[in-house]
């Protein structure tokens, strides 16, 4: 496997000894953990190796990112059963290579096991280059909320692939393989975000984590979230008129949500959706969500 | 569980956001990850959740020792069944964080899953304090091979408790709970140990990590090996002379293995037990090891 994973500029020590040893310039290291396990987070039936491989590396580097950092390194986890073809795995570890590549980091060092399930548990190491991290705890009444990246459209992938269906491409492209911008979460902390999450779990919850963290109220107006055509043709497929569901509680496209002062200057990939006021929790035009996801809510 | 983690001194951002922050002051971070899988790594009615804690800590503390780096936070990966009771959970957690604090880390940040079985990935983190890592391709002809650390007793006490034997007690909790010298790891690198290796799969096997890497042949003196009685115990309950087996080929107890130069003047911790050569793969008592691990010629 090691063939398949050329070495970072970050990569000091790699493949092939007791631990890795990376860059880390800042003097500190921003450091998560993912698991993404076979028949929860992923079916064999519907994502391709490479698919899944892209998958267990962005949502773990949408997290360093999400701090304002540039991703270095991941180290990655396989447990795998006996009988998994040899080119499943090789394929994994290509997508694994090649959204590291992406996003500038690359895959030096990991553990293969196996187990009766497929499991990937991948870390993601980063750099925030002499920032400050950007946590959950600091957006102020009078900020704007704002997103980088695109909402929605995994959920919408999901919703198509669970009826059958694998069109419109685009939303099933973006659940098999989601695309998180990267170089937005670094592009905050310059910009002077004061608080930041990547949309995993979906945009009212996650909101909640940043409005609980932070002690504010954090409001939506879903007159200002972005129309996007792949999701009303996905909605049209299903017969179903609801992607405003997707765009709220839909999780896994890893965007990136961001609060900043009311005066920052923001650039077009930043797209203001609401803002953050006095108070407690997360609202959609003005009415409380319920419930943890928002889901049931706004479907 | 956050409450059963305290923070460690190196973590400026802990558990709750989308990714941890550490101290990396040597501008350089060593990361390894290891996984640990139920039925095949542990057993839950041979091991209490505990020691499992314990163990997954510190197999991948003992990594980033022995690169020659002190140990600074662990991130950790959970998939559970729903049925498995909270209190293993919680007893599992506390003993994570037990072994981090032995060796100077903290837990700070992970993710839980739910799973058919028991997985626990552990990514540990540590800082060179500005020393070289200790890889495991420096030994050079003339080096004399040592070790810090207990060897076999891991390996005597899993025979034992694959008997139906619980006594004698001291390998069935090195087995449990093994106890790696992770301070013999920085104080190698600056005794200016050439190589380095954690004993993880059996020391013939391990050192043959070193003689590919390095280049060079590796000799164990069965004679410098410390006479355990622990192992004699061991070997008596279970009506087999062969504890040396355990020695050179019993995997997990996580000592250290470290090639000097030959005029290094070392430390009583750090005992003498063979030396380097020109050539290729490990020799005991002049020799060649076969097989993987060597364990089927020196049973």
């Amino acid at each position: 496997m090691k063939a398949l994973l050329p070495a970072g500029t970050a990569q000091l020590v790699g493949i092939g000894d007791d631990a890795a040893v990376i860059r880390a310039p800042d003097a500190r290291v921003v450091a998560t953990m993912d698991l993404l396990i076979e028949g929860r987070h992923f079916r064999r039936d519907w994502s391709a190796p490479h698919d899944v491989g892209c998958k267990a590396a962005a949502r773990n580097l949408a997290d360093i990112a999400a701090m304002g950092a540039v991703p270095t390194a991941l180290l990655v986890g396989f447990a795998t059963p006996g009988d998994l073809p040899a080119a499943w795995a090789r394929d994994l570890v290509r997508g694994l290579a090649q959204e590291s590549a992406r996003a500038g980091a690359s895959v030096a060092g990991g553990d293969v096991s196996s187990a009766d399930t497929i499991m990937i548990a991948v870390t993601a190491l980063g750099d925030l280059a002499g920032r400050d991290p950007v946590t959950r705890g600091g957006a102020r009444p009078g900020d704007k909320l704002a997103v980088a990246g695109r909402l929605g459209r995994s959920a919408a992938g999901l919703a198509l692939l669970e009826a059958g269906l694998d069109r419109p491409a685009g939303p099933v492209a973006a659940h098999r393989r989601p695309q998180p911008p990267y170089d937005a979460g670094p592009q905050a902390a310059v910009l002077g975000a004061t608080s930041m999450i990547d949309i995993s779990d979906g945009l009212v919850q996650d909101l909640g984590h940043v409005a609980e963290a932070s002690g504010v109220r954090i409001d939506i107006e879903t007159a200002l979230l972005a129309d996007d055509s792949q999701l009303r043709a996905a909605a049209a497929a299903l017969g179903d008129a609801g992607w405003l569901s997707w765009v709220l509680a839909g999780g896994e496209d890893h965007a990136l949500a961001a609060t900043f002062a009311a005066g920052a200057e923001l650039p077009e990939r930043w797209s203001v959706i609401g803002s953050v006021g006095v108070g407690s929790g997360v609202r959609v035009d003005r009415r409380s969500s319920r419930g943890r996801s928002g889901w049931d809510h706004f479907r």
